[in-house]
Order: C-alpha cells, then structure tokens, then sequence
C-alpha cells in the first residue's frame, strides 16, 4: 500500500537543532518502518550539522543500518534478545574534555544507560558506565564516591523504587540528573514508582527524567556541559 | 436528633481479640462523637481481657478522656496544633523484655511514629523512637546502626519517597516494618509515593503497611514479638 | 553484538549479604540472557557466602541451568505453560527446625508461592503449601486453622480482593506475610485491589509485600526465623 | 443576587419515577440552598405520586426542615456531628412485607447504612441495621448468619478493604448488594479500595454500588423487592 | 517438571457451593494448563452437586474438552478468533420457568455476554441476547423496551462510556445488573471508564459487576431468580 | 507584605487576544487578591480591545467588582452560598443574532453553566440555558430535542456519569461541547469519571472540555460561532 | 464453532445516522471477525443511506476487503508493519467545498491522522495534512501559519505532551480540535498525558477528543462543517 | 501536652550539607509549630555553616520569625492571603557572580517562583523573575528570548498543561529546569498534568522537579552554579 520511501510528506526533519540549542535531534526508531528510518538518516546525514544518531533500534535493523552507514557504530549493549533495543551512531562529533558518569542501580537497566552514552558519545563526550551499584548493598555505591565526585554531570539509571538516586543527592555536589527505568514487576508499576519517588526525593536538587528516557538524561547533561564549555572558554579569555 | 450513647445499637466490641490473637483491639477516633467514645472506652476498660487505648483524638477529647479515665496517660506528642492526633492509653499491660525501636526520617512524621509507640508501650513493650535521620543526611542513619541492631524488631516511618526503609533493608537482619507517612507536598501524592516505593524496594523482605498506620506497623511488630516470647519461654523449659 | 559473558562490566554481586543481613543475593531472571545467567551464577556457586538461587526463569533456560548445576534442583511448579516461570536453587543451607506455612487463595496462585517455597528452602527451612482456600469457601480455610496455627510465620499469597488475608488477621497470632498477586481479570487492576486491600485491612498488623513478590515475602519470613533462632539460642545459654 | 426561590428555571422534577419504576425521587441536597431545598420539597410533596425524601442534609437544614413538613421525620444518626448527613423523610409510603438486612462494617459506616434505611423505611420496606460486624472478629457476623438469612435482600455497608462483603457472599444465597465506604485512612483511599475490592471479589454474585451510596443500595434492594412482590401476587392469584 | 495431574495439591473444589448458595462453582479457564483442567472438570462431574462448566477457554482447549465429555456443550460465541474465550458447559440443571434478559452496547461485547448466557443457561435459566443496541442510536433500545420489561432480570454488558446502563435504568423498574467490559480504545481504559461510570450513574439502583465478568453478573442474576422462586413456591402454598 | 498593586511585575495581559482569535482573555479570580482583580480589571477595561471579564469570585470580591464598574453585570447564580463562584461581565460587545444552548444535567451543574453563559454574554452571543434534564428522566431531554435543534451550537454540561452528552450526540447534528462538572460524590471521582465517560463515547464527533471549565466550553462554541458569521458574511456578497 | 456470517442476531445497523445526524456509522474493525465484518460491510453498502467506511483493519483484512469491493479504495498510510492499521472506504460521498486541515506533531502519529482524513474524505470533505510539526522545533508550525488560517476546521493530532494544540490555540481563531495520540513511551502512559494536558490547555477553546480517536476528531469537524454549509445555503437564499 | 521546645529529641538538623553538596538544610515549615521552627532556626543559626532560611509559612508566622531574627528578611510575594506561603532568609551569602531566570507561565505560579528565588537569594545567587509568560499568548515569551538566554540558568514554573518549558526547551540552549505548579482546576489534577507533560516533553533534556517544588528547582539550579564556578576558577588559573 506504500512504495519507496522518502521523508517528503511525512518527516519534516529539524536539521538546524544543535546549531540551535546544542542538542541533537535523535532518530526516535519504534513506530517507523526500516525503509523510512534509512531515508530519514540518509536525509540527516547529508544536511545535518551536528551528529546523527538512532535510538531504540531491533537487533535486525540496527544491522542494516550499521551495514548501510560504513562509518557508523553501535553502542555495546549487554543483553542480546529481542526485547532489547540498540542505539546506532552515524556520525558523531569531535571527542571534547567534559566528563559524564552513568550509574546504575541493576543489570537490567544497562538498556537505558547505554540509550544516554550512546548520545553522549555521538556529541563527542567521554562517559563512563558504573552498573548495578543498588543500595540493597550500599558499600557499592560507597566505595566509588570518590570517583564518581570527579565528573561534571551524574546521571542516575534506576528501577524498582529508585533509592540510588536519593542516596547519591545527599552525598555528591555535581548537578544530578535521575532516569528511572521500567525494571521490577507489579508494584514498581512500569516505572512510575521510580519516577515518582525521584520527584519526592528527600534530598534536594535531583532533576528528574520521563521513564527510560536515557536519550533524554543525555540532553539534559549536555546542555550543562555545553554551559560549563562556553563558561570555560569566556573564563580563558 | 440522638440521646445519650450507649455501645448497644452501633458497636460490637471484639472483647476477645487480645486473648485470641495478642493484639489489643483500638479505639479508632475519627468518625466517632465525644460521648460514643466515652461509652466504647467504658465497656472496654470494664469487660476487656487486654490493654485499651484510643488513637487519632483531636486535642480536646483527649483531654476530655485523660480527665475521664484516672488511669489513663497520653503519648506525649511533640507538635501541639490542630491537625495533630492523640493516642490515649486506658489501661496498660506489664512490662515486657522485648524491645522495638522505631526509626523517622524526619520531624514531620511524628505523629505515625509516636501511634505506633502508644500501642506498644499499652501492651507492655519497651520502645525507643530514633527521629529525624532521614538520608538526605546519610551520616545520621549509619552512626546509629550499631544501636539499632540490638532490637528485636525495627519499624520505619518515612514520608517523600521513604528511601530509608529501602537503606536500612539492605544493612540491617532484623524484621524490618515500613510505615509510609503523607507527609511531603505534591509529588509525594499524600504518601502513596512512600508506600509504593517501600513496597518496590530492591531491599529484601521489608513488610509494608498502609499510609500513616502507626497502630498497624506496632501490631505488625507485636505479633513477631508475641512470637519470640512463645518461642523462648519453650526454649527454657 | 556483544561476545562471551563475564559479568565484570555489568553485574556487581553482593556475594556478602547472607553473612550481613541472613538473606540470600537471588538472581532475578527476566531481563537477562542465558549466558548472563550462566555466568552470575557460576561466580555466586564460587564465592558465594550463602544458598545461591535463580528465581522467574523460562522452562527452557531453567533446564539448561538443572544440567550445567549438577547439585541443582527446581521448585515443582504445578502448571506447566510459557507464561509461568521457575525457580531453581543451585546450592542449599543444611536443614532448620522453624517452619513457615503458605497459604494461597487459588490454584493461580501457585507460581508465586512456589517462588516464595524455594527462597525458603534454599535458605533450609522447611515449608508447607496449603493451597486453594480463598474464601468463597469460608470452611476450607477454617478446618485448617489449628494446623496453621502450628507455624511459627504465615506467609498469605491471594490475588482478586486478597480478603484470605483480613480473616486470616483475624483467627491467628502469628507473624503474617501478606503477598498479593497479580491474578483475576479486569476489577483486580493486575495485583492492585489486592494488594490495596491488604494494606487497607481491617485486621491488625499484617505485613504487605509487593505484587507477586513470592521472593520478598519469604525473605520477610526469613527476617523472622532468623531473629527466632538467635533468641532461641540465647534462651538455651 | 438572587431572590426568592420556585422550581422555575433550575429544577425539572421526576414527578412520575415512582409510578415508571418504582424507585422515589430523592432529593440530594448537596449544592443546594436551603430555600431550593424547600422549594423542590413542597413541589414534590404536592405533585409527586410516590414517597418524598432529602438526603445528605446537614444537622442545621434538616432540623429547619422537619419544622416545615409537620409529617417529617429523620432517621436517627447515631453520631451527631458536623460532618454527618440526615436523611428525612416527608412522606412514606404504606407498610409492605418484604425485609431488608443492612449489615456494617463497623461503626463509623452507619450515616451511609442509615441513607440506605431512610430510603427503604420511606418505600415502606420493613428494614434492620446490624452494625460492626466486620470480620476481623469473624465469630461476630457468624453468630449472626442465620438471622441475616431470614432477609430478601442483604446490603452490606463496609469500608477499608470491604471483605465482609466477599466473605458473606460465600454463605448467603440472598442477593446480595455491597455499598463501599470512604472510612478508614491511606490506603483506604477514600472509599476506592473497598469499592474495587467489592468488584474483584472472588465470591460469586455481589453487585456494587458507588462510594457512600447509601441510596443507591436501597434502590438496588427495592427494584429486587418490587419484583419479589409483583411475583408473588401473580402465584397468589 | 510435572507429571500426570490430580486435583490433590493444587485444588480445593468447593463442591458443596451449589447446594449452600445456590451458585455453581465455575472453572476459570486461565492461567490452568489442559490437564488440570480437565482433572478438575472430571472430579467435579463426579462429585459436584449442581451444575458444572469452564469459562475463558481458548478455542483450541474448549473443542479438547467437548471432546471429552460426551454431554458437555459450547455456547455460540459470534467471532471466532484467537482473542476470544469460550465457556463449556460440562453439566447442566433442569430448565426452570424464570427468564433473564442480557442487552449488549455492541458486537464487540459478546463474548462477555455469551459467558454471562452460559452460566444462566447451566442453571437452567432461559435466556435472550439482545445484541448491538447502544445509545449511540436510541431507536434501537427504545423499540426494545416493552419486550425488556417481560423479564425477570436485565442484564446490560457495555464498553466505552456504558451509557446504556443508565438509559435503561430510568426506564425500567426490573432488578439491573451492569456488567462493563473492556472493549472501546484509549479513553475507554479497558473497561475502567465503563465501570466507573456505571458506579457513578444518575439512574437509580443500577448494580455494578467487575470488568468482563460476565459469569458474576449471571450469578448476581441467579440470586434474584433463586430468591423469586423460593418466594413464589411459598406464595404458592 | 505588599503595598498596592499595579499590574507591573505580575501579571502580562494579552490585550490583543481578542482581535487576534476572537476570544477574550477572562480574569481567572482563584488566587489572586482583590486589589489584583481590580488592578487587572482596569488596565483591561482601559486597554483591552474585547469584552471583560472575571470568572470564579466570591460572592464579596464580586459584589465589590460590581460597585467598582459602574456598568459591570453578574450573571444570576441560582444557589447563593459561600461554595459558589460568580462570573462578572464589566464590558460587554454588541449583540449577536449567533445561538448558544446550555444544556444542564442537574441543577448543582448551574454554576458551570453560568460561567459559560457569562462568557458568551460579554461576547454578545445570545444564550438560553435547559437545567436539570439528565436521563435518568429520559422523557425531560426528549420533549425538548425540537427546540435545542433550532440552535447553531450546543454545551453539555454534566457530572456523575455525564451520559446526557452521549444521548444527545447520537440525536442532534449541531456541533456538541461536553463540559464534565465536580458533581457528585465517591465513584465520580470529582469529574474525572463524567469526563473520561465523555471521551469515550460511543455517540461520534463530542468535543470535550475540562472538568468545570464552562469558560472553555464557551470558548469552544465561540470558535465556532465566529467561523459561522465570517462564513455567512462570505456567502452575502 | 459458528458458520456462515449474517448480521442478524449480533448487528443492529444504524442505517439512518447519515441521514438523521450527518455523520457516518464506521464500521470498527477491532474485535470482529472478517467474515463478519464483510458482512456487515455488505448489508450497509446495500441500504445505508450515506458512506460507508471501515477503520483499523489490519493490512491483511484490508486488501481482502479491497478485492470485495470493486469501488472500495484505501488511504495511504504512511508506515507499513503490522502494529498499523488501514482505513477503507467502501463508498463516498460527492466532494464538497469546505475545508480541513490535519496537522500532527510527529511522523508516528500519521495512522490516527489517516483515519481521521479516511473519515472525512469519504464524507466528501478536502482535506490536507500536515505532518511532523511539532514544537520542538517551533518554526515549522509558525512558518505554516499562514496556510492553516485558511482552512474552515482545524484538527492538531499529537501525543507525548501534546503541546501542539496550546500553540495553535493561541495563535488560530478557526475551531480546534485535539486528538492526543499514544506516542512516546512511559511518561507519556499510552496517551493519557496528552490528552490531560490538552484538556488542561491555557490556550482557550481547545475542544478534546480520546486518544486515538482519530475517527471521532473527523465527526467533530464534520459538525461543524454541516453547519457552516448549512448557514452558508440559508444565507445564500 | 508538651513544654517547651529545644531540637533535642525530634529534630537531628543536618548542619554540615551546605560544605559537604553545596546546597542548604532549609526548615520546611509545614507540620511544624511555631516554637519548634524557632527553635530549629536558632540552633541552625547558630552552629550552620552556610545560609539559613524557611521555607512555606504561613503569614503570621512568618512575621514572628522576622521580628525574633533582626537579619532576617522575607522574599515579597504579590499575594497576601490565608493560603499563600512565605519563605524567610535568616542569614544569606555573600553574592556571586552567577544569574538565574525564574520564568512563569501566569500571576497564579508565583509563590512557586518566589520559594526558589529565596532560596537562590540566600545563597548569593542573583536572580529576576519574568512572570505571566504562558502560551496562549506566544509573543509574550519570544519577545524575552534574547534576554533570557543570558542566564545561566532557566528555572520554568508553570501550572495547567506546562507547555512554557516544551516552548521554551525547543529554543534556549542553557540548563532547563521545570516546576510544575499545582494552579489550575479539574483537569489540571493539582499540578499532575504539568508534571507529567514536562516529563514526557517532545523538547529534548528538561529536568523535571516535583509539584510546587521551588526549593527542589532552586538547588537542581545550584547545583549546576556551583560547578560552573568551580569551574571557572580552574580555568582562571
């Protein structure tokens, strides 16, 4: 009922966003068909200023983009089944010197913090990945405080009642920028028990995502990043 | 449009339940007129087999109740205005030698823990309420974990997102009961956010209990306590 | 995508929370692969302090973990269809002489006392399942009542409006678990009447875990158990 | 800004319900003045071809309108209290034979089991209130089985999470309708857990009405009792 | 993992419910394997006292069944896709003389409908499907009223807003039982916005039943029918 | 803590909103002084190119609105208690020969409808206001479907199940604006349950306000009206 | 289990809608059979007295009723796997003069835009289509301002938060009507916070359909346009 | 029931997180009397070592607070009625070089903005508040585009649907903040619909605070000041 495809008539692409505001405008792949994904990165690649990057990709398509785009990369995911969901980076920008850790409460919010680096990366920031750092076994999360305390942004990745992000608040200065995840069954409610327990946190100034939104926590990082840059170079000056 | 009250016609006392189960049956205010009150109390202090107390009374009954009944002595609540509720305990059991502690992650939640207290103190059970050390601060919880190890049962009353239940769970082996609070504004959602998040807690084995039932986390913790006594009076024969 | 498994980079076990806490590190299965699986549980059977167990496993990956653990058994599950998940213990506790009952409402209910019958075991308590007694039937669960009153912890496992566990609350003394599931259609909202019925009980003190978190509730048994045993060997000194 | 009042121009009464269906129209007086009160009162009491009767009047009104209608009569509230309701009664209907059972919860559920008994003592239905029965103290509404089952009809009043009605409906052959309340605190959430508990409830045949519905329930029960006595008048003939 | 199945430690048949409240036990097909199901049907074909059958089975499971009880019979369910359940009537009562109306908003409602038909049908009860005609056009219910009202009990089974119910109700003076179902997209919340609205209806008297149970609302109907016989058999004498 | 009040530094009117969309910028009086009522009032009076004015006072700001302009109406509010909130028109346009009816399910929705009728007023639409034809009185809507055909625009407004949209959208062709009111209690759900009722409809094409937003609903009919005249305007030349 | 379809006995055809209230009876294809739903399509081609549409079909029920209907044709959506679903129309109406626009905030919400034009288009309405606007990048609905102020109706179609419609709201007087969409994932919970949020709009008169609803957002303008050409036709004469 | 008030007992005030996060205790007032508020300012006023300020109290209170600390002064806020709340600054900062923009979406929003500007006060932050923004009046915000995007901060506070922070996320690179305010009746679901739609914003990297919760906003804000001067000194050197 439809042949080939272009992005005329169905995507109105905003190829001017990281000119803009310094964010890239991702690839959002469910709900569009493999053929319209490839145009519209096609498309992107071409005008776009800033990197180009697909999130939330099926194993299956995620390899027909890498093969089709011969400098694209895919971000390592852990997991390998199908309800998992790739990112892919097309082309990505020059590395810059800012520092973004990811840290996350479990295994199986790997997806999730890998969706965040996947973007960061393609925006040419170095991000390191701490996982299953929960507080059922808080010397964890103890144990790399001082670590995490030499990063610019931390972003907490967290399901089931979301607590690593409250601990982390009371414990780190750094602007902190919570993602709950959809891990855990029946009482963490798909997420929105993480998501609500992070905007009631009772430690103060923990900026909170929509659920599984890692592309989402990645943006809200660079835009601080982005100001701790032109802060930085206004301050060399 | 009604006389004067007596329990015949609307309450049918459960005179049996603390020699059936050894959980004393309360006197819950709310919804109750001064002289209904009176009359239950009086039926109870006159027939029952266990402790009576009367929980959640405005400032004025309780008064009004202490004046009453000789015997009688209030939980010395510490915040003294409008909204606050009064536990009045008629008649109280023995000392016992087991001890609960009862942990608040802040000032507000009060009121929960201190219901809670009147109920154990009625059946004769030592408690010792740990306030305001909610994790915001991490120091204030960890400095006490040492003293908090030597109860027998531990039962936490937190609002916001109720993350110390979660922190105690993963540090502390004894039975460990949550008792989530409606304290905290808007996204707190009138404490269902505290209760959720307990009741997905990565921590294992916490005991949820409904929002603000500081007289159901104290019956919680009596029947573990009912339970230890039966087993070491077994023990020593 | 990714190659061999280890679980450095993405799993962070908490090999010592037995000796801290009495409570066994589960391996949650759903959202890991196979060889993940495979993996954590070789390190846990090496280092490990504890009984080691994976709960909510497919058929297909539970046979596979049965033949590479030759010590290993499963949990009988009673029904045997792609929805239903098992739980296989891959090294046990010597046996203890403390006895925990579970009760369930329906035959539906099964799975989740199942996964709360194989914390336990694992952990060497033995336990009992009394299974099918919901309420329609009042006398099922009444000609019951003495032989339950002999455990030393009820764990209650009901999905529909879970009211098992309000009588229930009522007739016994002891330490009561209440797990509500997530079965029934439509009204009971996937576990949430129940579980909101459970935490709004009009029978005192009974402890509320998670929807279908057979695990949780056997480790608030476990929480029990384990402060019994240790009063009762004081008692014996 | 607003003189006196007639029924013009805000209120279209229902005169011919009673003689369509055989349920009354009840005045709701909430959101209404008390001069819109009497207004549609004495409409009502002039045209209408069945009883006349106002619901949900605070203490003030009801009194005021009790003086108005020399034939009035209120049902006798127990608690006498600012935030309860009275229902009076202007004009009944002539006694008939059938019996309706309303049996409570506990106590603080009576205003919504008395709105119930205004509505059916105004229909001319015979009908008693048994109240606190719930079962955390199960032998209470057992000892009372056998008279409950010499009723056409059982109503059952009943808050927090509403099992009395789950666990007479497993023993009552009798329709049976169930009124969840908005007593108990929390997790009761204002009546909704009660009412969804009532709806998923594993025993077979219980309707439900909205929270507090009081009303509701009895016009429930009269539609049942109309249809009981038109049934018996055609096997008498 | 399982071998042959007896219903021994798995199920507890209510096998006396029938001759207590007049009410079959119904087999409830999901979340049972084949086995078990037709291991329950036969125990209960030989003890049971009154009627048997299954609701919710899948197509392929309910032929297995008719197959092997040489008595059994389906009802017709319009749509024969892989979505829909079918009830089996294994055994049924002897026809009675009371009759019972069930009035569908849709097509799309008739699954629920036909479960509602089959437990009346194993009863004994004849009864009529009056299919798709919801208020959208109200011709269609309107021309339908004075056939409605020769009826004992109506039966309305709606989705989306469920106005039907309310109709109905200020139309008709018999017994009304609602039954929402979860057909209809988004706004319709699979059935919750149907429920609530019935529960909220301003036509008086309407009783609600949960979402998609069509058995419960049959057996709220043989309430009624069960108490007009035993009424009409005594006017009789 | 504050002196006088001009509207600098609070508020930012949108005089041009009038001319821009064809709809006036109302004052919204929840939450705001006195003195920034009038202060707002007459800058708008002044500066505005539309009609003015405010909805939602009590009773006292309003009666001081209206002595402060001179030329300034309220609308009749039916029920005069402190609950109730008045709409006052302090300049109005010229009269337009456009229709508007309001069609009311019970009398408590008046204010709702007052404040919709308010706004029309000040815009110069004639308006009549049907109260209290809810179906559960089918017969009331009926006799008058004749007379609210003759009209170019038609609100609803309705609480509890709200189903007087439904009956009407499957009879009437004009455009239909549902407006779900806070009116009655528990299962209503505070509006919530008429406005999800609204929205899922089984009548097509209703278009659907916020719960108690009769001035959207006059916004909603004004949009359209405004096409009506431009359209006739049109086919005159 | 059943044979041959006919509509009799579980469809009640609306024939006369077109006739008496200008808005097509669609046929919903969700729930039904394909047998069915060609029959049904059959018996309203025969006597249907205006056009006759089928919405959300699968692609494979979709060319099959292609093939049935030689005059039958499909609109062409956009994205072709098996989660989207087709819109046919069996016959329509002659073109007409008045106009709609369709804009959508992102290329996912293309299938409900579709069923919205499928509707309208069979009614013989123009209608245009403007995808993947949103707000993010806000100059690609201001720079289309202009076009969209010339068109009669204005349907805005979006999910996530839905922003597009307060935009527009402010900024366009012609009637609006918003159609939330379940696109995005988590926070945006299947639709339900778009439709919140439009239902919560400050820009005035934004009239709310379902979510999803595309068909209905088609009827809401096809009121308006039939009354527009109404008034146009009368101020012609 | 109580004496005098000294922190000893309930309160354990976390003196050290100013130096430990860079953010300051502040004393949330509600729930907490009078001479416990005193008592807890005196004791932070004393031995704290960064700003001390309370936040949320009431008129008259506040009042009190500023005649007992001479320092002491209070932010205005425009409003000056029962339900308002004032923050109050016991002892602030020194100022810094870094700026804050609170932007509003209307009048009603600001005692939101006014908390988080106290708080920013306190701590030396410079900060404007441009208020009544929204967008149904676009040109409004685009009109302030260029001064707001000199900040280094963007705090947006607004009630309703929240679209001011998709806007103004779509077209300002700085760090954005969001604040959902509880302003808005019905639908608005007490600041639930804002705080969802900013959370499932189509404009990439918002970061979402609870309902009401300018504190929250004003330290997620400090957070980001504190690293960027952080960093600016590093890159002074």
């Amino acid at each position: 009922m439809n042949g080939d495809q272009s992005t005329s008539g169905f995507a109105e692409i905003d190829h001017g966003r990281y000119a803009r505001i310094g964010i890239p405008e991702a690839i959002y792949a469910p709900g569009k068909s493999k053929s319209q994904l490839i145009a519209i990165a096609r498309e992107m690649d071409k005008k776009n200023q800033g990197p180009v990057l697909i999130t939330r990709l099926s194993l299956e398509i995620a390899e027909e983009i890498l093969r089709t785009f011969p400098d694209s990369f895919s971000m390592p995911n852990l997991v390998k089944d199908a309800n998992h969901l790739y990112s892919v980076v097309i082309s990505a920008n020059a590395p810059r010197d800012k520092k973004v850790v990811i840290v996350t409460g479990g295994t199986t919010d790997l997806p999730v913090a890998n969706e965040a680096a996947a973007t960061l990366v393609a925006c040419g920031i170095s991000c390191e990945i701490i996982s299953d750092v929960g507080i059922a076994g808080l010397h964890r999360i103890m144990a790399r405080l001082d670590h995490i305390r030499t990063f610019d942004v931390v972003i907490v990745v967290a399901g089931m009642e979301g607590a690593l992000a409250s601990v982390l608040g009371g414990l780190i200065s750094a602007p902190l920028i919570a993602v709950p995840t959809s891990t855990g069954y029946g009482a963490s409610n798909e997420g929105a028990t993480a998501m609500m327990a992070m905007l009631a946190s009772c430690a103060p100034g923990i900026a909170v995502m929509g659920i599984d939104n890692g592309f989402g926590g990645a943006c809200a990082a660079l835009r601080i990043v982005n100001r701790l840059e032109a802060n930085y170079s206004a301050a060399k000056l």
